[in-house]
């Protein structure tokens, strides 16, 4: 799956179905958290650095396309790479697959911001250079959005 | 605002906060469901009413747009209305606003469903009829998408 | 219902239901929450007054009885008060009712801290006497306790 | 620890947390439940094979201790075994530690019921007796309760 090299693990919880018995459509924005958390860990340091550093990221925008329902203890791979970093934006994309089948893809779009004013701040010339550097040769923000 | 002539009133609560000290962003996917909810009761006999007569309706895509952070116990309207309806699809606007500030805006997609097969089919007609008659004069399918 | 004169208003919500077609076990935690920030609310300035004077109210225990399942788009009632209130503890008692039927109680026991170093402090003494003062007549620590 | 030989990791997700900067008290319940349904796996052939053969489990009750906060990407571990097997009902004790420190504790009791009337209904032998021979020795039954 081009681009798409980073994988985190995902098992359906009970607690995330609803009485349709399949996955509540809220959780694949909490998947995306824990295959966005876990992609900054390994390639930038880890969110915390961020944070700790006197960064937050706030979610500027989601967009989820369900494709197959998940069910209950559903073993799931949320793929994930940043799309796009430019000025204090960037784009993850995302895709959902159990098994040899995708079942939802999406994007969420950030803004770094200062942790005191919540002001927009330019990406850290560190985070942007971890991400170019382990995102396979070309630039992220001269892939196409799936969007 | 046009077409948003239904609110559904939130406020938000302790639990929906994460450690940003702001409203995580998958709560305003369960906020447009409960307008979606209070939306049905009010003009279509209730989403209870579709489940009883075998059909489901199931999240097919859906898009927020962050404008600015929501708060412990903010008081939230979400204003809802059916933008587009045809064959087995319907999609839901939403606009949520903080007093008279607008804080997020989004849609979400959906298909009518067998609730045996979860198969795609055709949205019954009371359904339509009744959620047109109550949108003010004009067809919903013809109104502009703000996507 | 002895003691129990505060009430709080939940509606079910889709996304509280499981894949049993009832409410999930962890929202009652969250419905409690709701009825005691209502309570502190009328009661003694609101829970962002005691924030906004350097105290948190950390949860050390929390005790769930479930009698009959809740269902999607019930109307419930969360009723609560404060049953015990000494040194840094509290505890408030709740029960949730469906029309005249009990469906859940349970109690929680809260520490106040200092905002800064989560240390246990002294309950400051207004929160106690506007406490005490509205729960009718006799001081609540030296009512029976229902675990 | 003695009995707690099974363990289910953890990892406190950023949706956890709350304004406190700390896990949400409800998110321990999921944990449990986490914990609950790999105990399950491993000893006893699955919830859903539970399901499946037209059986549910209720929560009847449940309480937890909370000794220390957890906090954003922590990595914990739930202990839990069965204290509990007699008629239809069955509790699971919980024991949740980060490194060497014990920061919650716990247990939750549960009905088997049928699945079509919710009755309460005669644990399964092969459950029973499944869990029996793997809890080291001594019948479950005869454990002494933390409560």
């Amino acid at each position: 799956m081009a681009g798409f090299d980073f994988t985190a693990a995902i098992r359906v919880r009970f607690h995330d179905t609803d009485a349709q018995g399949i996955a509540h459509n809220s959780n694949y924005l909490v998947w995306f958290e824990v295959a966005r958390v876990e992609y900054l860990e390994r390639y930038a340091g880890g969110y915390q650095t961020l944070r700790d550093q006197g960064y937050e990221s706030l979610v500027l925008e989601s967009y989820v396309r369900f494709l197959q329902p998940a069910r209950f203890d559903d073993r799931l791979l949320v793929h994930t790479y940043v799309a796009e970093m430019r000025g204090a934006r960037w784009r993850f994309d995302y895709r959902i697959t159990r098994g040899e089948e995708t079942i939802a893809e999406g994007w969420t779009m950030h803004a770094t911001v200062d942790a005191e004013t919540f002001r927009p701040t330019r990406n850290p010339a560190w985070l942007v250079e971890s991400i170019l550097s382990v995102q396979s040769g070309a630039p992220p923000s001269s892939r196409s959005s799936p969007s």
